[in-house]
């Protein structure tokens, strides 16, 4: 199945909290239950998140206990046009809910508005179908991911040759995506155009996505997938061992790409050692208003590297410093691959050629 | 106290499995609870096993069975050489059972055979004067490496500058060595010598040495550490928040430092913003027989990257690589700190320069 998916009037998803010690479906049947999938990140990912807050609005429709079923041909009555109104507060109010479950997630916020702005601008004063558009608009902002990941990863694949051993960091794969992903969309695109490709997959710490989610995913998918750990990367390019490196984004500014922390060391080790270096992102990751210096990186919670389940790994007080991101220059970047063809930075009016999302 | 110490007749040692968890000290009492400490990592790093195998000797003698109280004005029976001999096999077959603990451990292996020799060459064959010597002999090899790093912190120390920010990688602390340790003696003699150094050091994947035992040795001490996930060392170091980068050794071949696997990251990492990379090690850490490519480096158990305390971090079947240790080329290496001075890769008669050990 999809990362997620709507079925029957539920929405369905896979934990990702218990992967890879066990791989479950939960199901959401109220837009609580899939504010706490969100909160306790058992979807994650920019792209999903934008799809489950699609979908999120397409719920609170669906479970309105506001069910006027007035037809057209009714005149409009005083307690009709109250019960959509009342159906609107619904639909306001589960927006404002899911938006605040992770308030700096971008696409979240973005998916829960678009099914809101495309009920309101449909001016349909009709319950069901407001719930009807509501569910059209968020299906299309999952089937856009899926279909945006499918042409980037095509374009991707076209960079990889036969037998190349891959290096990514992180998840950018499908399930941080409704489906495919981008980093690994392309990774599985070039196996499917009959290209041989071994992938190594660095466990990223301290949140450990690369073992836990990225190995998984690529075992599932049967492509052969060797997990180290972060500061193994250099010495395995300096043997010769890693032909590319490819990771996904989560902005890219005009002189930056922001990613996950260690992103900027292995470009840095990819330079030394002469090794394309590929980001593969879609164009609404670029922030053409931003530059590196006015994008403040988040720091997370310093148990990250303190603990792990409940064991000690550090002092209890031990100073810690853990930016979840890190800034890796353009001039690192071989290319990035986007959704509209491959963008090369050291092309001078690269910047230029990115379509305005 | 010191990581491991002689007192009546009994080795006592500080368990580093149970850090920073835990400080706790053990009491070795027989050969074979020192051999479940060493087989366990309870102690480990190449200089405190060199001093835990000529203790280990000096436990053996202590512990044999056979206690002949003969004086060199009684001539010498047959009963008391045969008595004499099966000390001396006793002292043998503890010094084999050692040594197998940790075959590799190259240390290990010398400060069992330097005690061992000691007996021998005294040409003594009366038990209480072996008994005797053997404890000599150990107190002796773990003197010498607390003398050796303390000289060799004080020509570190003196390149460092006040108000600098040091990155560290793994445990080259106290805690590896009897006392001191080598490239967080550097630093503790750079803070006694009145210089204000701050600590970064990496967590170590996969064993977590530098967030369970270096930044834990720091804290004891006072010096201001802050701990980080190995892949946020190069975005520091571009933010210029690293002044310099210290590191111990495993071995020093002509071309190559081995080293924790991550140190040739860092010195990339390094070269590339200009941050002096030093190596502390004392001189019997240079291998003169060898090149990068005759040096074998060991893998380690899988596991380490699947798991932590029975908690899944990869899928049970994951393929992984996992080795112990980098090789980074001297030509990153700023200097090489020993305890006979300051070594410059960058000088090309550096190596002749290298007392022979």
């Amino acid at each position: 199945m999809r990362t997620i998916e709507w079925n029957n009037g539920t929405i369905t998803l896979i934990d990702q909290t218990l992967l890879p010690g066990e791989y479950k479906i939960i199901e959401c049947k109220t837009v609580s239950s899939l504010c706490e999938a969100i909160v306790s990140l058992r979807i994650r990912g920019a792209p999903a998140l934008g799809a489950a807050g699609g979908y999120g609005v397409a719920l609170a429709a669906h479970t309105s206990a506001h069910t006027t079923t007035a037809t057209t041909s009714t005149p409009t009555t005083a307690i009709n046009t109250t019960s959509f109104e009342r159906f609107m507060r619904d639909l306001h109010a589960a927006a404002e809910t899911i938006k605040q479950t992770r308030p700096t997630a971008i696409n979240l916020a973005w998916g829960v508005d678009r099914v809101i702005a495309a009920v309101r601008e449909s001016g349909t004063s009709r319950i069901d179908e407001a719930r009807e558009i509501a569910l059209c608009e968020a299906v299309a902002i999952a089937e856009e991911d899926v279909q945006r990941n499918k042409r980037l990863s095509k374009h991707g694949a076209a960079l990889f040759e036969d037998g190349d051993t891959v290096l990514t960091h992180c998840n950018a794969g499908r399930l941080a995506c409704v489906d495919v992903g981008t980093a690994i969309g392309v990774i599985r695109a070039a196996v499917e155009a009959g290209k041989e490709i071994s992938v190594v997959s660095c466990e990223t710490r301290p949140l450990n996505q690369g073992s836990r989610i990225t190995t998984w995913e690529l075992m599932q998918d049967e492509i052969p997938v060797t997990l180290i750990a972060d500061s193994a990367a250099g010495s395995m390019m300096r043997e010769g061992l890693i032909d590319r490196v490819i990771v996904g984004a989560d902005r890219i500014t005009r002189d930056a790409v922001f990613n996950k922390i260690g992103t900027y060391t292995h470009s840095v080790l990819a330079k030394e050692h002469d090794i394309p270096f590929y980001v593969a992102a879609p164009i609404s990751t670029f922030d053409p208003a931003r530059l590196e210096h006015d994008v403040v990186i988040e720091e997370r919670d310093p148990d990250e590297l303190r603990r792990i389940n409940g064991v000690m790994l550090a002092p209890a007080g031990a100073v810690v410093y853990n930016p979840a991101f890190d800034a890796t220059p353009v001039e690192n970047v071989t290319a990035v691959i986007t959704e509209e063809g491959v963008m090369y930075p050291a092309q001078p009016d690269w910047w230029s050629r990115i379509p305005t999302s």
